[in-house]
């Protein structure tokens, strides 16, 4: 038994890369760090996990404590163990991302929320620990996912212009805006899907002339995967 | 501090789903263990983590005291937690999964390479601790992925037929024998993605006309890939 104890001095935490889009960016939510180590420096919001928790749970109460926010996209990504990661002892850390409507979205009164702040993905600079790595890496997974699964719609408000979710796309692929997706195609593809629903009203407050609103709908989406059709965008 | 040391008591490993493809049918490689707990039942190879060891470097070490292989394709997949999942005391896991060649294969004297034995996917009953539900995530992955990477000629030996590699898919997509797929489609789909090589060859030692060998070739397809293609079968 001795020898096996001498494997139960470790601590795992998670860390959440939590997406938003707003103003035509990706943007991910920062905390600035009031503590040692890496005082005052971003990092990404996570905590030790408890003895009696499981990771999902613990993933879940990260982004509950610092938004409000429940039920919301959360999938876990990879887990980084690098032997000197954590200066407090061995310290490995399970990685998700959440994506959330910005609209929805508020700063809890939860203390540490309070020093939350978005970025802009392109403005992000050096992170605490091994957090730029685990940023890099769960970018790319949504980067993959966003293209073969309907889960841009999370980031965007319930109703939304298919301008609007171009640039989502142009923004997550990291692609000029406007330029990068050709409209055309990019409409023909998304509305050829059938999983988008117009709504009967338009947009409003805008100068140019009103755009249509459309919404995602996730029985016509179940429908299209159960007659073997993939997501492809 | 005291508070903070009542999270280092946990322990992690890695456990390995390493599949194989022999006599048309997907396999994974299960040791049937010799001590408590779940005496007797048959798991996944795996090991707890050393304090000073990378994660990635545990699952090669598993694999390598098993197999005697080295850097085969080995990828992580997802990190198990359940508060319960050990009757040791909080242990996570993370899962890796190898895909590998039966033919490279040779199990190492080790002790416990000597209990290891190819189970068919469709054969395996119920496994140690939450080893079938990390089993079944991992061959979720595997399906997902032989679809859209060139992952599959990791299970063949290096010169095949297009008939292995037709029951290789129709095998791990859990699809009938030499019927899931429509042989005139498949071949089509697979060569026109100009990433297999005629071998000079004929296969040999069977009874009906010798089918053509092939190779997959890695500059080829990433060739393939940087002229904006994907893989899809």
């Amino acid at each position: 038994m001795s020898e096996v104890e001498s494997f139960f001095k470790s601590a795992f935490s998670v860390d959440n890369v939590i997406f938003g889009f707003d103003g035509g960016d990706l943007k991910v939510l920062l905390i600035q760090r009031g503590a040692a180590p890496f005082r005052g420096k971003w990092a990404l919001p996570g905590d030790l996990v408890y003895p009696n928790e499981d990771l999902d749970t613990a993933a879940e109460r990260v982004l509950e404590q610092l938004t409000g926010l429940r039920g919301v996209y959360l999938e876990q990504v990879r887990t980084f163990g690098a032997v000197d990661r954590h200066p407090l002892g061995r310290v490995i850390t399970i990685a998700y991302f959440s994506l959330i409507k910005v609209s929805d979205f508020a700063l809890t009164p939860a203390s540490f929320a309070q020093s939350a702040h978005w970025h802009s993905i392109s403005d992000v600079g050096e992170l605490a620990f091994d957090h730029n790595e685990i940023l890099d890496i769960c970018l790319q997974r949504l980067q993959r996912k966003v293209r073969n699964a309907p889960v841009g719609f999370e980031l965007l408000p319930q109703k939304f212009t298919l301008t609007e979710l171009q640039q989502l796309y142009e923004s997550v692929l990291n692609l000029p805006k406007n330029k990068g997706l050709d409209k055309r195609n990019f409409r023909k593809k998304i509305l050829s899907m059938n999983v988008l629903v117009e709504c009967e009203e338009m947009q409003e407050g805008v100068a140019h002339r009103p755009a249509k609103l459309y919404q995602f709908d996730r029985e016509r989406y179940d429908q299209f995967v159960a007659e073997g059709f993939s997501f492809d965008i």
